[in-house]
Parts: C-alpha cells; structure tokens; sequence
C-alpha cells in the first residue's frame, strides 16, 4: 500500500522522450542477433544506466525443449558484381545479412546468387529483415530496386561470420521492493537496426529502471533485456521455482512510433494488469485498443505457456506485424520520435502507479456512513463539479470498503477514475476512516 | 409459501388513492426538520391511521459516528423591508426559513441582508428548500422575484427558534407475520412542506401498513417513518443486530409524482428486492427504469453501508434531484396526485404480493412430465391463447420444481409473467404435483 | 479419445440421402399410431437394417404417472352419403381417420357427422392430423372441400376398429462402444403417413446406426425408436437406474425438408451437445439457428424433466409446428428429399464425431513453447495462409492443453473451427507433445 508517496510524478520526472530517444540513436547502428557481441555491446550501454546482471549461458545448454545455439559474429558481407563491384554491403546496412548466415565466400550465378536474396516487391526502395536462426544457410537482403537492377554474369559473395560454440547473453535489473512479489517488464533485444522494434522498449525499460531506483515501491521490479523466444525461454528455465513470484508483467514492443496504443491480454485474462491497462487507456489513453491473448506475438508466448501462466501482457503502440515499416529498414530512426517514447512511457509509469497503489481498505466505520462533515471532508454538493466528483468517489470508497474490493475494483465498479479513488482514499487514510 | 390466499387483492382493496392525497394535504402545512414538533405531530397523525411505536432519542446519543442533534423549534420568522412592512414571512411558507436556523433578531443593511438570502434565479417564482443541520447559521429562502424587488436601506429580521437539547423523534409500524424474516419499508419524514418529498412515501407506507393488518403474511413488516440521515442511522444503531432480519427492504419516496417509475438496486444488485422490482416493472409499469446502486440518494445509503449491506433498493416515481420541483415550493399539492399516488401504492402492492408469494417447489413426479390430461390440467393447446399460455406456465414450472428456482427463477427465465407463474403454481399444489 | 480413426469419412461413407428417401418412401403408407401392427411393421422394418431390441410393453403398465394404453388396431374405415357412396376412405389415406378411433357403426344425419368431422379451411386441399389417445372418442379428417360439399341426409360411418388389452412397442439399437457412457438418439415413431414428422428422423437413425456398425467408437450408442411421449417415458421408466449413463443425447425429428436447421438446447443449456451442435453449425449450417430449451416439444420434454436433467437436445430442420405442412397431408414424400435428408444426416454425422473426437489435452512440454521447428511443425509463417492457420491452431492447443480445456473448449476461445484444432492436436499427439 502507498498512500501518502507519489510515485507516479517520481517516474515521471526521471528522464525524458529526448534521452530515450538518444539512447535508440545510439543503438541503432549495432548489429544485434540472438546472441554474439552486438547483443553484449548493447547490454553493456544499458548497464552504463541501470545496474545490470549479465548473465551468458553457454550454447548446446538445453533450456526446457530448446537448447542454446551456438553464438553468430559478423565481420563482413558484401556482394560484388561482375565488374567487381560492391553492390550491396553490410557496412552500408546491417539488415543487407540474412542473421545467422552461415559465413560464405564463392563466386556465382545471378540464377545461383538470386536463390539468396530477398527483397519486398510492394516496397521496392525498403531492405526486409530476413532471419534463419534454427537452420543454417546464408543470404542477404536488398532493396527491391538494387534486385532489379542486377544483370547477369558472375558475382562474389562474402560473409565473413562465426557460427560457433560461445553464449547467449541477457541481461536483468532486479530492483528490491518492500515485498518479493514481482513486478517484471521484458523486453528483447536480438533486432538490429530497427528503431521501433525494439529498441523503443529497450529504451523505455532503461529509463523506467533508472527511475524506479528513485523511489520506494511495494513490488519488486525485474527488468528483463533478452533475445526474443531463446532468451525468454532461458530466464524461465533458469528461474523455474521462482517464476511464481511475478504477480503482474508486461512485455514492452514498439513503443515509439505513434499508433495504438495495443494491449494484449494475459492467457488469463483478468488480472490486475490487465484492468490495470485497461484503467489506463480509458483515463490517459481513450484510443487505446485491447485484445484477447492469443499465442502467437512476443515473449508473453513463454510467459504465459500453459506450465506457467503467468499474469503477463503486451503492451504496444502500433501492433506488429500490422505496420508496413515492421521488420524493414523503414523501422528506422525517423519512425520513432520521443514525444511518443515519452507518451509510452508514461503509460507504463502510470501502470505501475496504479499496481503500486492498488490495495483492498477496510472501513473503520462500515457501520452507516461516517459524518464526513465533521471532519471537513462533505463540503456543500453545489457548484464546483470537482469537488461534487470527489464526494461521489469518497462515497463510493467507503461503501465497497469491506475488504473484498480493491481501488481497482472500486474504480470498475463506479465508473470513477482511478487516480481519483486513489487520491481520496489516502485523503480517508488520513483520517483514519480507512485501515488495511 | 402462500398458495390460495389472494394478498395482491387484499392489499389493493384497503384506502384509495384519494385517501392518501388527502393524508398528504392534511400533512403539507407543517413544519418538519429532523427534530422538533413538527415530526411529532406528523407521526401522531400518521398513529391515527396505524399502530405506531414513537421513539425519543435524546439530543447528544451517539449513533455510529453521527451524535443525535439538538432539537429545533420554531415558532415565527419574517423579514421587515426599511418601511417596517413584513416582506418576507415564515407564516406564508415554511420553506421561507432555513431549516435548523439559530435565533435571530436584528437591523441590518440590504448587503448584509443579502448574505443570508436564497433563491433560484432560474425559477423566479419558486422558494428554494435549504437546510443547515450540522452548523449553526441562519438564513431566508424567497423568490427571485421578491429577491430582485428589495431596495437599498436597513432590515429588520426576526427568526424566533430555539436549538436546544431535546430528542430526535421517529416512529416504527412492526406487524408480525409468520416468520422472524422482515420486509422492511422505509420513509423520511423530515422534510417541511415538500408534497412529493416525501409526503407521498408517507401517505403510501401508512395505507400499506393499514393494509398489511388486514392480511396474513409470511413475512413481519417494518414500516419506519424516520429524519432522513441520521433517522435511519439511529434506527440501525438500535437495531444492529436484529437488522440482519432484513431479508428485502424499499425505501420509497416521491412516490407521487407522474414519472418514471424509477428503482435503484441494492448494493448487492441481483437480490430478491431488485428482482422482483424487475419483474413487477416488465409486467406493470414497463417504461420503469432501472439502475444500479450507488451510494448518493436517500435512506439506501444507510442500509447499504458495508457493515449491513442489507438488501434495500430505492423505488421512486421521478427520480430525486432530476425533476426541476425537487426541493423547491414547486413540490405542491399540484404536483402529486391521486392517480399517481394510487398507482405507485398499486406498484408496491405488487412487490408485497410478488416477495410474500415466492417459493421454491419441488416437483413430487419429477421423472417425465406428469400426466396433466387425466387431472384436467392439460387442455388441448388449439385455440384459446390465455390457455396456451396457462399450460406453457405449468410446463415450465414443473420442468423447473427441483427445489432450486424459485417462481422468481422460474419467471425469469421462462419470460412468463410472475403472476401466471404463481397461478399455476397454486394450481399444481392443489393437485398434489408440487410440493416445499 | 480418437486421434487417429477418421470417424467422420466413415460415417458418411455409409448409405446416401436416397438410401433415406427409400426408406420414406416403404413406411409412408403404413399406418403408425402409439401402438398397434403399424407401429410393429416399421419395427421390423428397420430391423431388417440394423440390429433391433423390440420391447412389448402390456396395456395398463405403470411408467411413472402414466399409464401403458390399450392398444389399437385398424381395418377399415369410410363414410357413405345418402346415395351410399363412399366419400372418405381410410383406404385411401390413413389421416381420414382421427387416431385412437373407437369402434363405430352407425347412420346419422349431417349435422351428427359433422361433430366428429376435422378440416383446416384456411388450407382446403390438405388433411389434418389428429389423435385423441386419452379420451375415447372416434372421428374422420378430410380436406375443407370434401366437407364443404356434403349435401343435408342420412350418412354412414364404419370404423373397424380396435381398442383392447396389448402392449406398447418401441425399439432400440444398442452399439457398444469401448465405454459404458452413452450417447442416445432418439425419434418417435407414432405418426402414421407423415413423411418429415418423423420417417425423416426414423430414417436418418437407421443409417446412422448402419454407419456406426462399421466404425470403432468411444461412445456406446443408443437408438430409440418409440412413440412419443408415452414411447420416452416408458424407456426411461424401464431404465431409470441406466439413464445416468447417457452423456450425450438427440431427439431427432422433421430432418427431411429443406429448412432449418434448428436447435433447441438441453435443459442444462451448455453441455457438451449443446456446442457441439453450435460449433457443427457454424461450420457446416451457418444460417441454423440455436434456441434455448423451453419444456413443448418432443420427447426431450422427458428426457429434459428434472429428475433426469439428461444432456438432451432436439435437432431439426424446419421448427416443428412453425411450417404449415406441420400435421397435414401435405407433410408427403414431396415434403422432404434425399439431398435434405443428406445434409441433415451429415450434420449428425459431424455432431458424433465431435464429440466422440473431444478430449481434453495435456502439454507433455508445459514450460515455454516445445521447439516445432525441429518437430517440422513449424513452417516458414509466409505465404500459405492455411498454413498459418495450422500454425495458429497448432499454438492454441498447445497454450491451452492444461487439461482445463477440451478441444471443444479451445475451438471455442481461439475461433479456430472444431476440425482443424481437431486435426492439429492429432498431430501433435503423434509428435509426443500432447498425452491424457
């Protein structure tokens, strides 16, 4: 319970749209896949912000029914054409290398080489973002242009990368609160040069971990920067036991370009996050669209996987997989801005505020209405709307204090916003009319 | 169980609409407020008509949180213009004064007059009603008209009142019925000359319990005529832990009007109360609305505070604060009437009728239907459409007589109105086919 | 549990819709009535198909609060006009004779006739059907015109009948299945020369029991073939110990015409049958329309009544008694069609498979997703969109294979159809990633 703090305005003054912004600025060009040193590098700037456990889990380890792979570097890749050349090159653009090209180095057909590139047709001045994780094989991208305009003859292609035993590197920023229950926000980190996914939630969680450590809280925070799926599934096997101490959780994804905001459901689909979304979006977000769980998406698929059914959702602005610039290179700088970083994260702040502050009051006086006037709190009903708003709420919580209603029922049940059933119970708090 | 007595007709045959009109004109003209003589010569009247068990609750009692007021007695009121005429006078109207106004008698300027004044510019012809229990000042209500009309120059006021220790008054009607179980209505009677608010649920509650003496019941019925607030506040501290036997309670007011009618649900939503009021509606009043509790209106508040939670709704004609007479002198004899009156007494009637006659049967041949032809149950289906539906209400009751529906249940879900559900129900007890 | 046996092809593989029509077509002419030879006849008849218990039940036999009637036999039955010409003949069509008839010889005027005459003027070419099985009487139908043109003078009528101790007759299909839990189908048989009320439910049972001869089922299956009404309730009377048994249940009638279809739930409302019919129809019959259960119809009202509370539903096409060919002569073999009693027959046919392919699933890899790409369960997500909805399916199952949810539990909440979840757990299965 937290009656008397702000946390809400202590998150919000940590930080700001711009840092958030510099920060996916400055991890834009790294080139990031499931695991090799991309993955350490970012990693190693998040930890520069918040402290960081790095963990790395060496590859062929078997997590539940996967196992490690081994880890992917990458030097170069170019292709040259039959003049020699370099018409496309990974210095240029590191979505140019299908992720986890086996390395390569051969001349070849434009027919042989063409069976090794991809392009998007309907979007022929954008490279697509190609990965082939759990088969070996190389390739690279291209725009659709640069494809077309290929004539034939012989090419040589060059992938100079590593495909060897190594590690899978994650990291995680657990910050203690009053309590072990858990509040645990994930993000993954395995894209490369893409702005909106994800490194506007790599971003978000860094600047909510560093104000997190501002502030006193009831739960305790765990902060999860992964690779998408593998690095998911390793944490949960790494944590098994420990899984059951996240009470609420939220995968953050795109949350810097201006669409939505989207939030999917828990596999639940009643749990506090998800009324406490949905809280969220009516007062500060009235466009916000919400949805049903479904197994397919993001890591709330392992989250929420029958074993652990966790209370997990997605939260987002423009869906995924539902925005033409996804898993392109127009996912890039430009698309995110840090108006909507901040909008985003303000959200997120106000999320974990409400979680923060939700609690189930018990009435020191259930027996008829306490005379509010007495104690100055029933001011004249006329005139001022506000203060008739609050009187309402202040009714509203002393009616449903019984103990069996949370603030967050009590604001479902009303049709009184949270903030303000928050802010006159602590006022009733005050004045020893509520106890836990 | 009441299976052949008729209480609907019983109760429809005792007074009339004009007998309660005639209560509530007799009663207009005097002065009420949460204590003093006025309530007691307004319960007196009301002994004339039932048996009554007046209670005194000395001044200072502590109730709950609430502490029992001093008791307010007026005797004369007036405002003096500069020539020394009186232009505003209590003997007029009793809205002139402001309820539970301290004594005064002094000069004063037309500024100073003014802070003590109150009228509704938007109603220029209408007396607002104001009230100031629970702190000491003093003031005069009048009409825009005699507002706007005051001239520069010194007034005269007088308010000859006395706040003093004293008792706050209220009155019980308790009628035994078969069972500990009671049905419990309840009126406030605090308010000055307001023909609506709440004359009108005074006038019904007294004709309802003359008739309820004239009946046998299932359940004991407790009709409480008490100050709105700290009336029903009292009740309850004196009664806290009988009042578990509450099993359905009404608090009616403004009953008199021509609108709605209007039922607001318990705190608990889905009681018998707020479903028989749901039925009675559909079948007889079915432009009535209904809305769901909430913790602002009348008496309900108090019996719906957490630590009783009683299942008591608010049925009303138009509803309180939404019609532009409420508390105004525009809440006249004009405003209500006899047919209303009638009509909304004819309602409550129904919801006797409807909660004295709900039962749970269960079938005594409750494998395959029973064969209804060979006792002249079961007329050919052709034909008469009064008869179709009797025999449609028998299947559905039978099919239903497990023990676990109640005819309440059994309407509700067949869509057969109540009334036919307990005519066949009577029906299929006289021959045996049903039993408790 | 069936993951591999395609039930479903073996049944329809199994008779054709004129295999049903013949059928019609053979028992048309017989005249059936509650007992009697007809009712013996078509007994015989289908047991010339299907393996059948027939039961002889004696006249005056206690079943519940009913009665086992007389039984009735029928020769010949005309009337003569003045000029001693037969003008109605029984044999000429069975409906001229209303059912249950008692013996009579006699002449009498017109006006005497016309007591025990029946016609339909709004329908004046077609004969109705009429019984009077619970009070002795006798009379004759024929067509509105036919009585329209009898002319004033003496007439005769003959009915040689009988109505004398006997036995009632109904039959059943008994086939075992590898558990005692049953799924019942039941159609009455008791209607004389009417083609969809009921030889269109008596026909399509017959091919379904032919169907289930030839395939292994989980389910045991019970086919009854009775009377209505008296036929139900004698079963269910000879069996009240054994109707536990049945977990799933139809009463099927009116299956040959071309509207529909129609579902009236189960008195429990949400039982298996009840969505499993819902989910047939909004795959195969999306126009069919689903009701909730109300106690008028057939012999669901038996099986549905409160002692037994089975899991029963009534399958039709066009609403019984909502058609106008409902009971007249012109429910005739123009009525109904193979290709009606085809569809109809498919529908059953993916009702029994559903739920004899329901199961509820257990995850053998609960924790995180299992690895499908080196099961080759997992394609590439692009192009091929029935691929995707595999996939898709394929998550769903796995995410809800708890045990908590059948397959019919996760058609439900994924809206993926019944058979591809059906299909893809199968696979899985296969794959070792689901057990009991």
């Amino acid at each position: 319970m937290s009656t008397s703090r702000d946390i809400l305005q202590a998150l919000l003054r940590q930080g700001s749209g711009d840092d958030m912004y510099d920060l996916v600025c400055e991890l834009f060009p790294v080139c990031r896949s499931i695991s090799g040193d991309g993955v350490r590098a970012t990693l190693d700037r998040i930890a520069n912000e918040i402290p960081l456990t790095i963990h790395e889990v060496p590859s062929g380890s078997e997590v539940f029914d996967w196992t490690v792979p081994k880890e992917w570097n990458i030097r170069e890749a170019w292709i040259k054409d039959p003049s020699g050349k370099k018409i496309v090159d990974f210095a240029d653009h590191n979505l140019h290398v299908v992720s986890y090209s086996m390395p390569v180095r051969e001349r070849l057909s434009l027919a042989k080489l063409k069976e090794h590139l991809f392009s998007l047709p309907d979007r022929p001045d954008w490279i697509p973002y190609r990965t082939s994780y759990y088969n070996e094989s190389w390739g690279f991208c291209l725009t659709h242009r640069q494809l077309e305009a290929l004539e034939d003859g012989e090419y040589e292609v060059c992938i100079d990368s590593t495909l060897s035993a190594g590690s899978l590197t994650y990291g995680e920023c657990f910050i203690e609160g009053e309590t072990e229950d858990e509040f645990m926000l994930s993000a993954h980190i395995c894209h490369p040069s893409l702005a909106n996914d994800n490194l506007s939630g790599i971003a978000l969680l860094t600047r909510l971990g560093k104000a997190l450590l501002s502030v006193d809280t009831r739960y305790s925070y765990r902060l999860i920067f992964a690779p998408g799926t593998i690095g998911s599934i390793t944490w949960l096997a790494q944590n098994k036991a420990r899984a059951s101490r996240i009470k609420h959780g939220l995968v953050v994804s795109c949350v810097g370009d201006g669409g939505g905001p989207t939030y999917k459901r828990s596999r639940r689909g009643d749990v506090d996050i998800d009324r406490a979304v949905s809280q969220v979006f009516s007062d500060f977000a009235p466009a916000g669209e919400i949805e049903d769980f479904s197994p397919y998406g993001y890591d709330e698929r392992q989250y929420c996987s029958p074993g652990f059914n966790l209370p997990v959702g997605l939260l987002e602005r423009s869906k995924y997989g539902a925005f033409p610039e996804y898993h392109t290179s127009a996912d890039d700088l430009d698309f995110v801005s840090p108006v909507n970083l901040d909008f985003s994260y303000n959200m997120v702040a106000r999320i974990v505020d409400l979680i923060e502050t939700n609690w189930s009051p018990v009435s020191t006086l259930p027996f008829c209405e306490p005379q509010l006037g007495k104690r100055g709190l029933y001011e004249a009903m006329g005139g001022d709307n506000q203060r008739v708003d609050r009187q309402m709420a202040m009714l509203w919580v002393l009616n449903l204090a019984c103990g069996n209603h949370s603030l967050l029922d009590m604001a479902e049940r009303s049709g009184v916003r949270y903030s303000l059933i928050r802010e006159v119970s602590d006022l009733l708090v005050r004045n020893g009319l509520l106890r836990r």
